[in-house]
C-alpha cells in the first residue's frame, strides 16, 4: 500500500528542503492534514508568495520587494563601506547587531574549487563594477570562517587591493560568552594571536 | 531590522508546523527562495490538496480521497477482524507489513485525562456503532505501548468484552534486531512473561 496520491505529493515536497528525510517529511504532511484551514492557506500563499514577491536588489544581490533595496536606499548610510557576505540571510545577522551602517554585498555563495564554484558563480564581477563607480574606501570581508569563506575573502582582497581601497576580514577569536575548554585549537591560537590590550 | 514580509510570513508558516523553532523555519523559508519555481509551485498545491482533496473515511476513520476508503470497500479483506489504531499513519504503518487482511479503525488520538481527551473526543463511539452493524469477531489493539495507549485499549477493552468479541493486544518484547543490553526493564520483563517455546 501507499499513501494516497495528495499526500504522496506533499511528503516528496518536503523531501526537497534541506535536512528533512522521509519519516520527517511524513509527519509532517500527516500533520498539515489536522492544520487548520486558513494556516493551510496561509501556508500555501506565502510559499507562492515568497517566489513571486521577492527579487534580489540589482546593486548589492540582497533581497527584496522593491528594487533597489532598502539598504541601498537609504541615504542615511555610510556610501563608503561595503560589507561582503556570502548569503542573504548574513546580512539579516549583521542588521540584528543595529550597529553596521554601512552597505553590503551579497556573494550568494562562496568561491569552492571542489563544487565547481569560480569566481564569476557567485556576485563578484558585480561587486568590481561597484567599486569602479561608488565613493567606497573600505571593504569589510564577512564571508564564512571556513575554508570556501577563507579562500573567497582572500581571492577578493587580491582584487581589491590594486584599486587602493581598505580591505579588513572579520576578527577571529573566543565567542562571547564561551567556554575556553571548549575552543578548538586553530581559534584558540587566533585568539592568542590578535589579543587586544586591557 | 525584519526580514523581507513575503520571508517572514513563510517563516511563521513554517514554525506551525511540529519540531521547527524559529532558526530552522528561516532555514528553509530561505532555501525555498533558491528552490526552482515548478518546485515551489507543485509545494504550494500539495498544501492544498491535501487539505481539499482528502477526507476520513466515515466508517474507519482513516484519510481517503473517497468515502468509504478503499480498505473498507475491498470485498478481500477479513471483516471479522478490526484493527485499531491511534493515527492515520500507523494504518500505513501496519499495511506495509502486507500480513493483515482485515478491517481498521482509527480513534484520531488515545484517551488521556491529563490533556483533557475523553473516549467521546476520540472515535470511540463510532466504533462502538460498528461492531452492532457488521460481522465482527475480533478486535485487535494496537494502540501505542505508552499510557495513553495502554488506558485507551483497556478502557475499549471493558466496552467490548459484554458484546461477546474476542479482543486482543499488540505482543510486547523485545525488538527485532535489536540489543538485549538496550533493552529497558519492563520490556524486557514482558518478553519474559510472553516467552514462546521453541
Amino acid at each position: 500500500m501507499h499513501y494516497p496520491a495528495p499526500i504522496s505529493k506533499l511528503i516528496d515536497s518536503f523531501m526537497k528542503l534541506p535536512g528533512i528525510g522521509p519519516k520527517t517529511a511524513a509527519r509532517l504532511a500527516f500533520y498539515v492534514l489536522n492544520m487548520k484551514e486558513e494556516d493551510v492557506v496561509q501556508f500555501s500563499k506565502s510559499l507562492m508568495d515568497v517566489k513571486r514577491d521577492l527579487t534580489f536588489c540589482s546593486t548589492c544581490g540582497h533581497i527584496t520587494e522593491v528594487d533597489p533595496c532598502y539598504i541601498c536606499k537609504d541615504k542615511e548610510r555610510d556610501r563608503s563601506v561595503i560589507c561582503v557576505v556570502q548569503e542573504t540571510k548574513d546580512v539579516i545577522m549583521m542588521e540584528r547587531m543595529r550597529e553596521y551602517k554601512g552597505l553590503y554585498h551579497v556573494l550568494h555563495g562562496a568561491i569552492s574549487p571542489m563544487d565547481g564554484v569560480g569566481p564569476e558563480d557567485i556576485n563578484v564581477p558585480q561587486l568590481l563594477e561597484r567599486l569602479k563607480d561608488e565613493e567606497v574606501k573600505e571593504i569589510i570581508m564577512a564571508t564564512n570562517p571556513n575554508i570556501e569563506g577563507e579562500s573567497t575573502a582572500m581571492y577578493i582582497s587580491r582584487l581589491v587591493k590594486p584599486l587602493g581601497l581598505k580591505i579588513t576580514r572579520l576578527a577571529h577569536g573566543l565567542p562571547v560568552g564561551g567556554d575556553l575548554e571548549y575552543a578548538d585549537e586553530v581559534t584558540l591560537s587566533k585568539a592568542m594571536e590578535f589579543r587586544t590590550e586591557l
